[in-house]
């Protein structure tokens, strides 16, 4: 019988251990899961019989080493910094290690150690990064097989609400770490357009956005991430004179978001002194000129003029201009009490469900000719534990832990999921499970650059 | 014969050596500069003979500990990181020490030893900190003796270029740290307004500005400082309504200057990859969107026109459109870039004068009446030698050490210029030498407040 361990039993680790357990009796697994909270793991496994429940602390090496020797492989889902420390662990124990996360530097330093010792380590196979590596790729694979030239690749994706649970004026709900969303954007944006560096300061990220057209699911708006240009090397185009990776979000969300950007209500260097007096109205004061001649809502509706929004409706919803009750938090910073606004506002509701937007833009030349594909994919959760979020980062996850247990995959070192022999079977089962990209391609016309 | 050990003799020693030279036989002192350069130490002291110049690293504790076990007095010029080091050493050699400097935390920690060892580090006594302090704590001392009770305190002060030498559009001319310029407003300025804190982010702080009038000298917009608060402990002001600090430039600056900080000109986070090869053109197409049906010069317009501005005059003034040189720095961040371009365009011309502008706006109540009182200070320097900048630092703290060695200010501990028998004099006879303070008092109709 052959043990998968798996650190930690969080939110996006539910259809993973839902996927091993179902395959387990097929290919004689044993799934062991640990978390701090024996109760959480329990839940997970739901009595199967192939599931082991444990309970330790796995952020200390004694704890989790005993476990990491007896494992056939090993999968973190415990939070990013902590996956070199498992790594270094893996090594010494001579076994193959799956995170989702980016590969840190420490990360990337074993790679040596780990091609000697015969190990492998994936990372990056969850989602973004994980499926847009390896939906992408094959894009690029299959241009470069046929003689193409790739000329630019703009990438996008969202983890959104469903259209069926949209029901607010932000076109938006927490479904994912909320301060990450609040906190989106906060360094400069790099990409390069058609040879050219482009840098977008975070003042105009979410102003200088993109309309993105999505199959089967309508237009969003991308803001620029903060790195595009790393992704060059990591899929060996080095030298593609344009690449550029969004985020998506709903129509009408980033020229909103953008006042809470100007206004200085994102900034999260410096706590507010009295932060535990203030109403969301008094919040909002705070960063409007003082000017007794105008109300709160007149102050509040000219910044709204000056950054070209035409009504104050999205932040009335959100309940800014309340004064009935404190936000509630002492040594707060503007992010922090933003947020603490926002989720109350942005909760899911209980049968809300979630939904993952995926889009790749590529354009190629071949023989004097140009072409662009449109892949994309539309993702939605089924409940609130089997959410798209789960699925897409939990489920490539357990069937790469599938194909290196079978054998299939037998890399070794650091690796990330952008070989053909590695996303090509993990595609291919995404799609029996719903995790499914559709493909567009056309001829382009092409005018001459000034 | 007395010793003043001077470490440092850079730009803003010249005024502070040239005083205590001058004074050096009437009190018998004799003035050991040290600096890395024998050159500028022989330069500043001119071949007088109660100088002695020295040449060692001043930052090396062995080096300078002899000297300083020698000296009746140690005044440090060096870089303001090293004061506490320098301080630790006076400690236990028992010497008072005076510096420019705003009091770091390891100086501060310093306050019981320095009092048991019945030693006075006196700091913060140059300009913005220093001649700032003094200046206000006059007035706020006056007000309180006469009663009265401060509501409002508004201070600005700017390095700025002689009406004589102002021949560039925008007003400005590099007479201090050019970098610091560049970099000035980067972190969320923070101050109180009649009872309710403000908040002002970067993206913000060159476009909420205020109109200065300063007599004598004119109309100018101040921008907000950092840190305005704490400033209320630093004079005896916790509860007082509204503090305010801002920093002076002549009109148009600030709105042009912000023109900068939307693009993402001033940051200085990243470096761009291929910024060696970057003319100033090519430098700021990086900040605009790619859009090959408009000319550079017209996509910059359309931002000019954005953020209020009807031409680009001052940023041809700049040379931002030239294409005929490479600015020529390698890995260099946007903030270097633009710097390197202000350096060529805002460098002072031979018969350059500086001028330091400082404004005080009080209002305070008495007997239900409510006053304003004006207090501002107008300084051109006489060379480029001996600044406004020079001056200003250096006599101040030249005063500060003949008041010390003569037994007039004779406290212990860490200290920053704000007591009465410290400030006094030396405000006395800064005005003998030019640095004079205009005071205007009115009284004022009050609204009330909604």
């Amino acid at each position: 019988m052959k043990k998968i361990l798996v650190l930690g039993a969080g939110l996006s680790a539910s259809s993973l251990i839902r996927y091993l357990l179902q395959h387990s009796q097929t290919y004689n697994w044993q799934v062991r899961v640990v978390d701090q909270s024996l109760d959480l793991v329990k839940k997970k496994l739901n009595g199967h019989p192939n599931g082991v429940a444990l309970s330790f602390n796995a952020l200390e090496k004694h704890e989790r080493m005993p476990e990491i020797k007896t494992a056939d492989l090993v999968i973190s889902m415990l939070p990013a910094r902590f996956h070199a420390e498992v790594a270094k662990d893996c090594l010494e124990a001579k076994k193959n290690l799956i995170t989702p996360s980016y590969i840190s530097p420490e990360m990337k330093a074993l790679d040596d150690d780990a091609k000697a010792a015969g190990v492998l380590f994936m990372n990056e196979i969850g989602v973004d990064p994980g499926i847009d590596h390896m939906s992408a790729m094959k894009i690029i694979d299959e241009i470069r097989e046929d003689g193409g030239e790739i000329t630019s690749f703009k990438s996008y994706c969202g983890g959104l609400i469903a259209p069926e649970s949209d029901n607010n004026p932000w076109h938006y709900k927490f479904t994912w770490n909320p301060r990450n969303v609040v906190l989106a954007g906060q360094a400069t944006a790099q990409y390069i357009d058609r040879g050219q560096y482009k840098f977008i300061p975070y003042g105009q990220v979410f102003s200088r956005i993109e309309k993105v057209e999505v199959a089967g699911a309508g237009t969003f708006e991308g803001y620029a991430n903060r790195d595009s240009l790393s992704y060059r090397t990591v899929y060996g185009l080095d030298n593609i004179p344009t690449i550029f990776r969004g985020t998506l979000r709903g129509e009408g969300y980033c020229a909103a978001w953008n006042v809470f950007v100007q206004l200085g209500m994102t900034d999260d260097t410096y706590t507010i002194a009295n932060s535990e007096e203030l109403t969301p109205r008094m919040f909002l004061n705070t960063f409007l000129r003082y000017d007794t001649t105008m109300t709160i809502e007149e102050k509040f509706d000219s910044v709204l003029r000056q950054y070209g929004l035409q009504s104050a409706e999205m932040f009335t919803y959100l309940g800014l201009f309340d004064d009935s009750k404190v936000i509630g938090l002492k040594d707060a910073s503007p992010a922090q009490l933003l947020e603490a606004i926002l989720v109350e506002k942005w909760k899911l509701e209980p049968n809300d469900k979630d939904m993952l937007v995926m889009a790749h833009v590529f354009e190629y030349e071949k023989n004097g000719k140009h072409y662009e594909v449109n892949s994309s994919m539309v993702n939605i959760g089924e409940d609130q534990v089997y959410t798209s979020m789960s699925n897409t980062v939990g489920l490539p996850l357990a069937i790469c832990a599938k194909l290196m247990l079978n054998g299939v995959i037998t890399d070794t070192g650091v690796h990330i999921p952008t070989a053909k022999h590695v996303y090509e079977p993990i595609l291919r089962e995404l799609a029996t499970m719903g995790i499914r990209f559709s493909e567009k391609e056309r001829e382009l016309e092409v005018f001459p650059v000034k």
